[in-house]
């Protein structure tokens, strides 16, 4: 049951209505005061949680660099924040968001390496979604003069998840094979082009039927996702693939770790199957993680696998491993500027316009990464129902259907590509 | 309690009485016939069941190397084969015995490579403990001209198990820590070597105590087994380690994977907990597999942690990992000529001492490997009781208690150095 595309086009025209003289021009002149946008979940739950809201700016700290925010990255992982199916969310209302790319505007004391002017690309913990965002500057790389803000902000997260998956805990080398979900999305999108930097490696991927066409020559194999994935590979790869990279988790586990030649790894690194398109969120959470089938150690010793997670956001923000992070990064620049790597943009959007982003993801309608561009316009909308008066707290989406990659509501969606 | 101790002397004495005429040099005459000496596991269960006895010769197959054994390795694993607490076990009467070494005697057809009079050493799937042995050629390996027989047999499964753990499955680099339990055991010894040829690894070795005088200069920092280990590696690191070779299992599986560092490695290659001095084996094994914590993969995702497991035997035997093992023997004689590394060898001992061989190993009196030496003559024992009647398949294991570590037990028993 999908229940969050109801009432959208509604939703964000109240918004704007209610955000009015919120749009680029005046921006520039909040900007100059303590004042700027931002998008802001006000509790957990559906669309309806979200506002773009006036706030105050964020006080640039030691050690931290300000950026002025050109384009902000959207990934799955928002939407499991709005629904509260992460661990220990912090409290809202928040500013979501985790990754941005900018100009920066000033840099705190003992903050070293940066200039005010510098194009720059940058992980938050949380607080991207917003005008202007303050971080540590340990959290921010310069960005290649030839990269745009919107790559920029599609690149930190997906690339270096996936580069870290592959190569720090799969050891991906020569003549491996990989298997990956969501293909389409992101990470996928990433991980297939790194596959590329290593010899004779083979991308086993599963997408969504519609994207197939798109993304066909991203992989080495293409399947459906609503068709039995383990038999097809079986079929080209009798033994097994050497890395299977899981964002679903649920029953995919259990057909991971089966599809997983000897010392192979299968590395769970999301849990999108959680999102249920309800927003009983908690109650969905702890449910989800019970059904999670617990693997016993022994199995593994049996089998000769490895069983892996993989969280970035907790890398950065629970373990500390920003180093890592910035070697990594290093690297993936140079695979930029060798024109190896390229992030995929899906579309961008104006902040206004998160509520129908979110639910392209949501419906994994997307090609890539979807991208909050800060000086981009809503699309407009005709002027109907200026009556709705839901409040924050309550669950309004309704029943109505909408199909999983639906086309109109594809098509009323901006593309840059 | 250990119930396995007791009356172990009489029961060798008992075995050689029944085996009056097979000594090394009757041997000799057998071998040329077609009968051998073998070590024989009546059924599953306590010492007792176990005999020297002749056997028919395995006669050669295609693709076979037949190898006049010098010398056997003994493992934990041969005990947990007697118990039948592995998976999936032969059917006894079996001879036990995983790896040789000897000369090759014969080359059967389609067979490349080897040479009548070469000096092997070898892997078998089971039927290692005899005088003879027949194994397919890509399980065989050319000795090194300046390595023992005992080294070699020794070398092959403790080397090439701690290789493809380090640098396969946890892709240990410089800088890394490494915590191993059984830091005096054949594979232990073999890590901590491992680990001197990457710059600046740190190992935390666990071991008894009785040992820690002899192994202490093998490892970084050596602890008790019976203290609170996790404590005093806090202590010095206090964010954990990056690897943990773990052969115990049990409560060691959890505690392992909370000493992980973020993306570090936890690998279970053994079960030796489950090894309880009982022999209700099958029942012990299946309480085991039940009692081991299994582990939600979301957790993983959450701390950022690897678990794997890791059987050589089912990697050669099962999963067909042949190739693999042959490469890494390849960089491991480089190694071994380098100097750099040297099968640590506990001591040696007759076919028809395997029993106390075993009860050592259990005990875990061993600093390294054990080795059956083929032309070693039992050490005489008084002549006391010969009306021992016991018959195979009955428990007549005292309850008489044996300490481990027991000083008496050590002193009466050959060492090599």
């Amino acid at each position: 049951m999908d229940k969050e595309g109801a009432g959208m086009a509604e939703e964000t025209e109240c918004m704007i209505d209610k955000n009015v003289g919120m749009d680029a021009e005046n921006v520039e002149s909040s900007g100059n005061g303590k004042e700027m946008r931002a998008v802001m979940l006000a509790g957990f739950g559906g669309l309806n949680k979200l506002r773009v809201t006036k706030k105050v700016m964020p006080e640039l700290q030691d050690g931290e660099v300000k950026i002025r925010v050109k384009a902000c990255g959207l990934n799955f992982l928002d939407l499991m924040v709005r629904q509260g199916t992460i661990d220990n969310p912090p409290k809202p209302p928040l500013v979501p968001g985790f990754e941005c790319s900018g100009i920066v505007e000033s840099v705190g004391k003992n903050t070293t390496g940066f200039e005010i002017g510098d194009r720059v690309m940058a992980f938050v913990n949380y607080n991207a979604w917003a005008e202007v965002v303050c971080t540590p500057a340990e959290l921010v790389y310069k960005m290649p003069d030839e990269m745009t803000f919107a790559e920029a902000a599609a690149f930190c997260l997906n690339f270096v998840a996936a580069y870290l998956m592959l190569f720090e805990v799969a050891n991906l080398r020569e003549g491996m094979s990989v298997l990956v979900h969501s293909a389409g999305g992101a990470v996928g999108q990433a991980v297939a082009q790194l596959c590329t930097t290593v010899p004779n490696v083979t991308v086993f991927g599963i997408a969504s039927c519609f994207k197939q066409a798109a993304i066909r020559d991203s992989v080495t194999h293409l399947f459906d996702r609503n068709i039995d994935y383990m038999q097809e590979v079986k079929k080209i790869s009798p033994e097994g693939v050497d890395v299977v990279l899981d964002c679903l988790c649920g029953e995919n586990t259990g057909k991971g770790l089966t599809l997983l030649k000897p010392l192979g790894t299968y590395i769970l690194y999301g849990a999108s199957n959680m999102v249920t398109g309800e927003t009983k969120s908690f109650f969905s959470f702890a449910k989800s993680w019970w059904q999670v089938e617990k693997v016993n150690p022994i199995k593994l010793y049996e089998e000769n696998k490895v069983m892996a997670g993989f969280s970035l956001l907790n890398l950065l923000f629970k373990h500390g491993k920003c180093s890592l992070v910035r070697s990594v990064m290093d690297k993936l620049l140079c695979l930029y500027e060798e024109k190896k790597i390229k992030p995929v943009v899906d579309s961008l959007w104006a902040l206004e316009e998160v509520k129908e982003a979110m639910q392209r993801i949501h419906d994994r309608g997307n090609i890539g990464k979807l991208i909050l561009d800060i000086e981009k316009s809503p699309t407009p909308l005709m002027a109907s129902d200026s009556t709705e008066t839901s409040e924050a707290g309550e669950e309004e989406e309704e029943e109505e259907e909408e199909p999983e990659g639906d086309n109109d509501s594809k098509e009323r969606m901006p593309f840059i590509h």
